[in-house]
């Protein structure tokens, strides 16, 4: 009997100081609208496991192509539950020879920690001072928000890599992408980079951009 | 002639719009003052590439412990080129039947990505509702901040995962610990618990708590 | 005559030169979407003097119950003015030998004034290091954010007190309701605390757990 | 042919792996909810360069009004790309003998500088400390968020300053306006402010304010 | 035998994987430098509960001045374990009478809790509209960062309210104070405030101002 | 007699309910140590409105060189009050045919107003696509964070802009110098960017960059 009693009020009483779960998380809906803080929350009662778990980064990314190398991303809204959570990771894969070309996350500083094989990546800061490092397995390395980095597989198999971010939405720019697969007419991206107008037209031939 | 020309005048216009480092990065100095920002910044001049690698993930934790289980985080000052980027990492070793009690990071949430084996792996909502998964090599998941949540091997053989935090000092509560490794009296724990008075005595026994 | 210029004047120069008021807060409008930051913004146009008070902390809260003890949050959108300012607080009544059991907030420091009775608090920190007071009428004492800390009535009479929390929703996982008061199965309960079979299958009997 | 093939890589890749441009930017639209980090985002699809610049500071504001002066924002959703950027500017014109009243930004720090003529700008800090400075062309002046200043014309002809602030809503307060333009009770502002009944009556009178 | 290996297992293991308590708080140490997040941090060792209580509020603040009412804050340093928590309170008293005038703190917003007594409060938002509401013991209102506000005793005896702020280190701007009680020379209050020249000489008379 | 006691009163009220100026600004202190949050604050009683104001933008930048451009910022510890505020400006000059070639800035987003002549002004997102104005006398524009973005002075006489950031230490990452003036080894930039060999070694020698 008190046990009963016990039970009743115990159950009101978890009802009632149990805050709403908003506070907790902000599972992504990708229907409703987005704000700079990330996209509208699921309804609560439709979240599920399934949302806070991702598979996507268990199969490697597709390394045939010009850089021999893929970069494979766990964001919102694939990953629905990670929205608005500050954080966020991304799985790295170089084939022999492959390489993730100087790039930036505009909106986050990351983590890198090697699984498989020999990877060579650096960055340069503000001061235009180079940072570089050849890690093997095991071996970690940060680099700093909105600076441009590489990572290049040094070794002689394929290399495979995690990063992490400190944001739900780091953002990703990939420099010879930015300036040559786009119609950024090529006398611009002359006069702003001091590269000949062969290079930049040969340049955007192989990577299809115009102008 | 007038390639010397160029070079001298850029080398200046390098120096002169090269802002000064201090803004890419906050290499953690041991020895100086802490803030709440995190630790006070090397000076720049001795920074190397050093101070943004770290090779501490390099090899497993010691399982060899009553959970079977060994967590090696990559945080400041060890890893001094973290300090203040507002992301870390760190690594988990679960030996066969091995488990990371349940716990909490105060200070951000966490991603978890599967390297090895099989870890079943889940959270608590502040509204008591569950949510479970069993994570196979490769597959990921999201801990919302500050909810209690648990990784256990359920898998034959040892195994490995990386997770990542959104700050660079996510902190580490483990349940058990807090209850129970410490002089906290165990008239305290169990009215703030509803453990009964046998219980919390055998685990401050096993676990090295007085009081 | 110049007078009525002069208002002319002014009043078109307050319109033009008053920005719009959404800078100054978003009150919740519970019907439309939420995102990380909070609840959406009702119109500002009817937005009055009651959206930002709120008469909900006024009353003791119901201490019938096996904590002898309530919480009463002041949180969006109850309190609808609150949304997205980065501050709430919560009314705790303590009856004779009540006590708020272990929890943690995920979202925010909490900061507790002693209104009437003598409050015995605690926090453990991530170094499981026990931090307790006893507090009087007009102390103060302060949790940081995502510690387990609780709060006991260790006076002869009922005991009230204020919090305050540097969130809008700062969150509130109670320990023992998060172990025992859902479906998480016992085993899994076991694992990750060290408490025996005995002890969660009781406890889940009393909080009315399953599994 | 090897090129062809070259592209056809290429283009997937970079489709690939260029992970949504929600993480870039979020221009404003205005029809949809706001939330406490700002406006809506507009579909990326229907963003152009357009949205990322603002023809509206172009024009002096119009200072034949009691304060000789004028502020021209570049706000959301006016600007729409500057919605949640954390930066925004603002336009002052200050006719011969003009003056930006006492006011605070309750939302940002401020940088002012000087454009044309000369201008005399304060602020005073918390501690009722007054710190103020005569500027000249080129000159510029920080207000720390929150704080009383002003910018008045000291010059012998018409004065521009540009302004900035560290948030895309940095709000604005003018102090006699707050006070004497609005239905606040005579009897509260003479309570409130020390001011005469005289005094406020007379204000209101001036700036339209009632009761 | 196994309880003693458990034991030393696992006190190895908390302190392995005890992370530096660093991450969860930072006590000020008010002889080290400062930053921009606060003072700096106390060495952890030298940290005891004390830190953490604050014993300042329980007495009445002395209301036998122009005002009739006293601001009591718990900041740090003096309440030092509060640093950088994100989080403040202080105690306001006010005696019949009393008021504590127009004010804004420029860092964080405002929920105050009446616990005796009955208050007037308002405040003024950036459109200039004014937001009033009478409060009785137990009702809380929200004031927006950095926006004027007041409370003012409008019962029969004492009042007392507690506030909490969303930072820990808030800042006030008393306006009259800020007007009057300085060296702003008279010229420049009345020009940027309207006020006529009697009246702004009468207020730095009583409120110990100069120039 | 009266007047008396309320100045006596009055001041002393100031002075007990004036909290420390610490929270209204952080002015730089260049011997102290530098934490992620900024530079330590001097004392403030060595303050003074100096700290707040900045004469280094009224002169013109030498534009004497290869890029017929200069940038001139306005950052700590030169402009040593802006510390920790969250906001910054700088200065661009662009003699004829002057350009800020493609840079970065890691730490905030930009807006740009012109203040002379015709710039020609764009930005690349992370999809790649490109944003591009033409901005004459009076125009601003915004350029995201982190984004690659240039200034191009498009019209027939020298250009001047003034640049706002939405932080005290923005960071600067200038593409060609990063790529082209400094150590990095030719075969990474070339495989990190598909430039040509000879391209490289060309831009290296210009740029004064070695290997």
């Amino acid at each position: 009997m008190k046990m009963i009693i016990h039970i009743f009020f115990t159950l009101s009483l978890v009802s009632s100081i149990s805050f709403a779960s908003v506070q907790d998380f902000c599972v992504a809906d990708p229907k409703g609208p987005q704000s700079p803080s990330g996209y509208s929350c699921k309804n609560p009662d439709q979240v599920t496991e399934n949302d806070f778990a991702f598979s996507g980064l268990a199969k490697a990314g597709n390394t045939s192509n010009i850089i021999k190398a893929a970069v494979t991303p766990a964001f919102a809204p694939a990953f629905a539950g990670i929205n608005g959570l500050g954080v966020s990771i991304a799985r790295l894969d170089l084939a022999t020879g492959g390489v993730i070309p100087l790039h930036t996350h505009p909106g986050a500083s990351e983590v890198l920690v090697v699984i498989q094989g020999t990877i060579c990546a650096g960055f340069i800061s503000s001061a235009n001072k180079v940072y570089l490092k050849t890690l093997e397995r095991g071996d970690s390395m940060v680099f700093p928000q909105g600076l441009l980095h590489f990572q290049l597989n040094s070794g002689k198999g394929p290399a495979l890599a995690y990063v992490a971010f400190g944001s739900s939405s780091p953002g990703l720019q990939i420099l010879s992408f930015a300036l040559f697969a786009n119609d950024l007419p090529s006398e611009l991206v002359e006069a702003t980079t001091f590269l000949s107008d062969a290079e930049v037209k040969k340049l955007k031939g192989v990577l299809g951009g115009t102008n």
